[in-house]
């Protein structure tokens, strides 16, 4: 079974190995790859049954209407607000994507991150490249016996909290939903303004909903222990910046993030302002476990809606 | 009870905490605090029955058989190697030492090493620093599913063992004695001409000793895995510098160590040229927790032996 045409929105050359373009062209009769901006996409839609997008591309209500053989969506990622799947479901076209494929990523680069700033990593190095090896000097501490705090424990949180176990931190969570299993393994729950004035590190793992925006707001801001480190990997709008930058003021409390395009230039500059912000690029998601994991998936789901066995579908 | 004369050797102002100072001062009747160099050893030794002394301080048969009075030698470290434990033995004398103070703090920073390198860290900050935030151009991967060995499975190798089972590496050692403890939690012993082809990372743990010096030898060191990441966070006379130099100039494996004073300036400059080999500063065990281990246990050790229940005791 093959698609008889598949369009391809958003996905520049570089995003797929070779190897996964290969395959792509080989599950539809034709492809066609367009950019986010393409004035030919209204008119290539309207014979495809395929279409896949990268983020940032809209399929509304509309785009949908005006594409009648549409059969199935995949998006190239996790996040797929930009696309109407209830409508979608109306009109019983699968949309797809790509859940999970950065859990290990983004839980290491955590450990990283801590470890990077408590140890003084950084500064060690550069220290001892220009040939001072003295150990003087350094105020580190471990992450063993802290209490670690994980806001939200779903496919990433969940991961840094066992990996914070194998450290030996004592791990508290809260999250919508108890977890009873990882309960089990000596995690343990606590309500979320009980949890925060606690926690030494803390990690947000939320997805961004309505609910979820403003999740740290100033009042838990405040509440946040001295000399804590607070990491977030999720969207930097789960954090009210204007609270985070009054407390980041006071010096004494740590926040580390990695910045995608989530924030302004203006808030970005502020942020970058403080010692005790660090701020990374986007590399929770880009081992070359996750890109192989991603592009794996993504081929994987279209080849699976072939087959009639729809894997990855979320409507 | 208390020692009636405490000799301190070679231990600096800042070494210890002014609450363990007190706590010492409270343990003699009197107390005199020398350095290493000092001419008046020999005379304040006369009538000293406890003698407390730090790194690179020498404690041999000669001192000891002057020093009359004596019952006990404390080391402010781990390695006793200065001090003539046999004799002293022989004298009635106890020696003790502080194992495993810095057992997390090394087998922490192992991980935050590793991290920072497979991950990029420092570059990342970096580029963000001056504004550049893209994901591109990082060619990192994660520790999960990747042979783990280590070498030597004592304190602190059990201990980076431990914690790489967390992050879901395939955990693999060779140790002079099997560890069925550890193999049951799922670390696989193997032979160490079989292990060291075998790893994606690896980690040194091993005492140095007659036997252990150049482990790491020419042949062995041949036989690293390419793109493999080895650790050593003990003593560098493990390693052949020479061949490590052969194969660092290749450039398909990374060396990473913290560096006291063991090697020469020679050599320190030598490695030092290459990129694919990152030298740290000795922090492995300067943590706060490690710092405060260490004092309670070198005080602990004096207090225990005057309640007639020694504790470390090493001969």
């Amino acid at each position: 079974m093959k698609f008889n045409k598949i369009v391809m929105i958003g996905i520049g050359e570089t995003s797929l190995d070779s190897v996964y373009w290969r395959k792509i062209d080989a599950l539809g009769e034709k492809v066609v790859k367009l950019s986010k901006d393409s004035s030919e996409i209204e008119k290539q839609l309207m014979d495809a049954d395929c279409l896949v997008v990268g983020f940032g591309v809209k399929v509304d209500e509309n785009r949908i209407k005006n594409s009648p053989k549409l059969k199935y969506i995949g998006m190239l990622g996790t996040g797929y607000g930009n696309i109407d799947a209830n409508y979608a479901n109306s009109k019983k076209i699968a949309v797809t994507n790509i859940p999970g494929y950065s859990r290990e990523a983004v839980a290491e680069l955590v450990f990283g991150m801590i470890l990077d700033h408590i140890r003084e990593l950084e500064r060690a190095k550069q220290r001892a490249r220009k040939g001072d090896y003295s150990d003087s000097g350094y105020f580190v501490s471990e992450i063993k016996g802290k209490t670690f705090g994980i806001i939200g424990l779903g496919r990433n949180g969940s991961r840094v909290a066992e990996i914070a176990l194998g450290f030996g931190a004592d791990v508290r969570y809260w999250s919508r939903n108890r977890k009873k299993e990882l309960e089990s393994k000596g995690i343990k729950f606590e309500d979320i303004d009980v949890l925060i004035p606690k926690c030494d590190l803390l990690s947000l793992h939320l997805a961004l909903t309505r609910e979820t925006e403003n999740f740290l707001n100033e009042k838990r801001i405040e509440k946040i222990k001295n000399d804590a480190v607070v990491i977030n990997t999720s969207p930097m709008e789960l954090v009210n910046l204007d609270a985070l930058e009054k407390r980041l003021v006071k010096g004494d409390m740590t926040f580390i993030l990695d910045h995608s395009d989530e924030m302004s230039e203006e808030n970005l500059r502020k942020l970058s302002k403080y010692k005790n912000c660090m701020i990374y690029p986007p590399i929770g998601y880009i081992t070359k476990e996750a890109r192989i994991a991603k592009q794996d998936i993504f081929v994987g789901n279209m080849e699976n809606f072939l087959k009639g066995s729809p894997t990855n579908k979320v409507n």
